[in-house]
């Protein structure tokens, strides 16, 4: 990719030598008649973020961003034009039948060593970034009652144990008025099995219940590593056996997080490689830009956490799907490019039940931006994922098992693919935005980044970074690859707080059900 | 019914003539061995709320309760064995095509006058029984933000309007990463409209967005008397607007909101006819004694309400669903009979999707009270909506517009039902519970009711009636329903509070989305 060197100049990004269209990069946009350094003269006005044809392009010719088609031209599209949603019929997704798997090959990992980062070490070995009581719900009954234990604990009981950072409630609307046997009520089960078992949370769950719900807290909490050896009172209350109305509730919910206060306030920070990070990435509010600078950023950044050793994830079923033939040659065997079909298969068929349009993926914000559908909006997206092998596949609800590179698959709904994120064993979270969204989430730190310069000026207080750097010609793609390497492991050891940290900004968790409410 | 008179001697109840079970009172159960009045001994021990049979009923024998079949005996039961959902095998439901449409004869109703409470009536004519400041938005990025917000203006501005109750901020997970293109869409999005025209909000809205979501505001807010005359700087902020950051979101939100307050602060109570209240009613962990003592005394209740011209929506269409042939005969008219059908039928297509097992509906709670399956638990459900004809139907999200008794269809989940019933306009909710739940709603005044003393007794600082009072023989059904009935016009007057009003308990809302997520 070229730099620009001149600010104010007409400018545009051409990522691939394939690629007839370019990127339009000046923040007014460029107005009709401008010339570019290479003499293209824009035909008309064109907004930062969209797209500029670099030749004639007549009806029918494969209009082409990344090296990859992106939709065919409708009409004559004249040289110097403003390529619009109007000008491009879409391609068809690829079909899932003859992929092509594990063929790519393999790039050559030479490993990364002597990172590390300071972090919570937890019983079964998986490593905290901060050190969070979190309190498991069975239902959303409970919630109003938990909250105001929560918000009593925080005042009250937090400021005596200052090695705890927060309290936090891990309410959901699932456990009761749901379809708890249906086959797909498996995923927001194990989703809240998988979250109670979050690294940040110090191993031990505490759970809170009504009594009465569908959820039992057996079936949310089955035997296994996290409450053998507890007696059930030491991590299990359900509100029905209070005698002694609310009052009797608040003083037992209370006891029982100052047990757990204490046992986390004992824990210290230690040293860790970098191969305990398990990293989700995902976007939201997506531009022109994401795919050129945000996500190609942090797909050079996750190459080097894979080289380090760690575990990190990229996700979004429906921003991946048109992009799958990309992806099933980098799996690392047959059965992992199995299981990414499996997973694109189970969710065209989730959508169709739902009889959804697919041309409605991408938002008015997109649009806005200069994405003109999902197949743009793909090719962007999955720069995310660097250039590593795809060693495993993450289902809905699962955890990680697997270091290296992992597509967890979830929807790309950012508190969906969050929620699932944290349940699959994230302890450190980035999201790059290209409209910009105020996101963040109470269980692990979350990390912005902006695709333009403008967007980080405009919010300096909740943009994270500023990927804008790129385009500006201040930092190379691999200068800021490195910046974000180095953040992450800042940010893991507490040295670094993200905005969102800050301000103490999260937005509620949100499962994903695919099964009927009742 | 026949009222007990003895606390501590071995009672059953039989609601109706044609039962050949009754539901044992005692709050121990009563010990094998045990004489009833009547003479009838218990052949072992049976818990309290659950069902003895009360005539020797032979393999294959229709069981009866509520004069209604709610199953038949898998086998020999002998007089005075504890009838368990091991005994019986659930009748199907029935079928949708050949049910009685408005056949039952009208009661005649004589209205009730002179009955009044004092609200804040809205332009639309509609009337608060609270007065609110209600904060719409239009997807979840904006939630963490605007709830850093509210928790400001709380603290530093609602203190100097003492005449606005509260500031809510009505969040949600819809918005984007949804197919807001998908049929089923309309239903989340005509919720979200009917939300922020709730009777407690004072009838302008102020909304929230983010700029980039699928949800437009346009698309919330489509141009009608809620924002007619508005200008849209009056009712409308997107966070992507803010130049200056998260400092500058927090003053223009503020700054809306102190706007906001002011004129609320204006408003006063006024006498209204109790024709002008919207009655909620629902149920949420169920017992045996939930169609024995606070779901009729609900029933009572609400024929006195609509007596006296107000609208009451009964809903739950699992819950009603077994009990469909006893609604439909109760239809004004075959149209909405059909309306009944019609939302029943949409519902069973719905779970067939999921592939949901009937039987699952009812609890853990519902069974260890004593409710074998939901053929039982409809009819007890079914009390709530008294004798009342059913003049209208209210479709998912959409606002009711027919004073009478309603049904308003929803899910049984406390949280969807609430949700869409707010969205009906209801400014009073009324919730029996056999199990206890602290359910609470930040948006309505929440009446609890339990339906046993001992439960009253155990949650004396959260449940607002004890219905148990009938079983007891402290109050007749009669007499209940008229307490009830007086509570409604002193909650709805702001004269009495309830506990989770007290406590300020509430839950949030969920929205109905039967679509996909993307
Ligand atoms: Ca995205
Ligand atoms: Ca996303
Ligand atoms: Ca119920
Ligand atoms: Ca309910
Ligand atoms: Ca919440």
């Amino acid at each position: 990719m070229e730099l620009i060197q001149h600010r104010d100049s007409p400018r545009y990004i051409r990522l691939h030598e394939r690629d007839n269209v370019g990127v339009v990069v000046n923040a007014q946009g460029v107005a009709a008649g401008s010339r570019f350094d290479d003499g293209l003269e824009a035909v008309e006005g064109i907004p930062q973020s969209h797209k500029v044809s670099l030749c004639d392009l007549p009806e029918g010719t494969e209009v082409i961003r990344y090296g990859q088609v992106i939709g065919y031209a409708l009409k004559d599209i004249p040289k110097g034009s403003w390529v619009t949603e109007q000008h491009l019929r879409m391609p068809s997704a690829p079909t899932l039948d003859n992929l092509p798997k594990a063929t790519a090959p393999a790039p050559e990992i030479t490993p990364l060593e002597g990172y590390t980062f300071e972090g919570f070490r937890n019983p079964d070995g998986s490593v905290g970034t901060r050190n969070i009581l979190g309190i498991s719900t069975t239902v959303q009954c409970v919630a109003g009652v938990l909250n105001h234990c929560v918000t009593l604990a925080r005042q009250q009981l937090l400021p005596k144990y200052p090695n705890v950072d927060d309290i936090i409630a891990i309410n959901h609307s699932y456990g009761c008025g749901v379809a708890i046997n249906a086959p797909d009520a498996i995923i927001p089960i194990r989703t809240l099995f998988n979250l109670s078992r979050n690294p940040n949370l110090g191993g031990h769950p505490l759970v809170i219940g009504l009594g009465c719900e569908k959820l039992q807290p057996e079936q949310l909490m089955p035997g296994d590593a996290l409450t053998e050896g507890l007696e059930e009172k030491d991590w299990l209350y359900r509100l029905q056996e209070s005698g002694e109305g609310f009052a009797g509730i608040v003083k037992q919910v209370l006891a029982m997080i100052e047990e757990r206060l204490k046992v986390l306030n004992e824990r210290k920070r230690e040293t860790c490689p970098a191969s305990d990070l398990v990293l989700g990435m995902q976007c939201g509010g997506s531009d022109a830009f994401s795919g050129i600078t945000a996500n190609p950023a942090l797909g050079y950044a996750a190459d080097l956490l894979v080289r380090a050793g760690a575990t990190v994830m990229f996700s979004e079923n429906t921003e991946v799907r048109d992009g799958i033939h990309l992806l099933t040659p980098r799996a690392s065997t047959t059965e992992v490019a199995d299981a990414l079909i499996r997973e694109m298969d189970w969710y065209d068929r989730y959508l169709d039940r739902g009889v959804v349009d697919r041309s409605a993926n991408t938002t008015p914000g997109n649009k806005k931006g200069g994405l003109n559908n999902i197949v743009e909006k793909a090719m962007g997206s999955i720069a995310k994922s660097g250039s590593s092998p795809i060693v495993a596949v993450v289902s809905p609800g699962e955890r990680a098992k697997t270091k290296g590179l992992n597509f967890c698959a979830t929807p790309a709904s950012d508190f969906i693919c969050g929620t699932l994120q944290l349940a699959a064993g994230m302890n450190l979270h980035i999201f790059t935005t290209g409209r910009g969204t105020p996101y963040g989430l109470a269980m692990v730190p979350v990390i912005k980044v902006g695709t333009r310069t403008q967007l980080a000026e405009q919010w300096p207080d909740l943009i994270d970074v500023d990927a804008g750097k790129i385009t500006s010609g201040q930092l190379s793609l691999e200068e800021m690859g490195w910046e974000i390497f180095q953040l992450y492991l800042d940010v893991a050891s507490g040295r670094k707080k993200t905005w969102a940290e800050y301000h103490k900004l999260h937005n509620d968790l949100v499962l994903f059900n695919p099964a009927p409410v009742t």
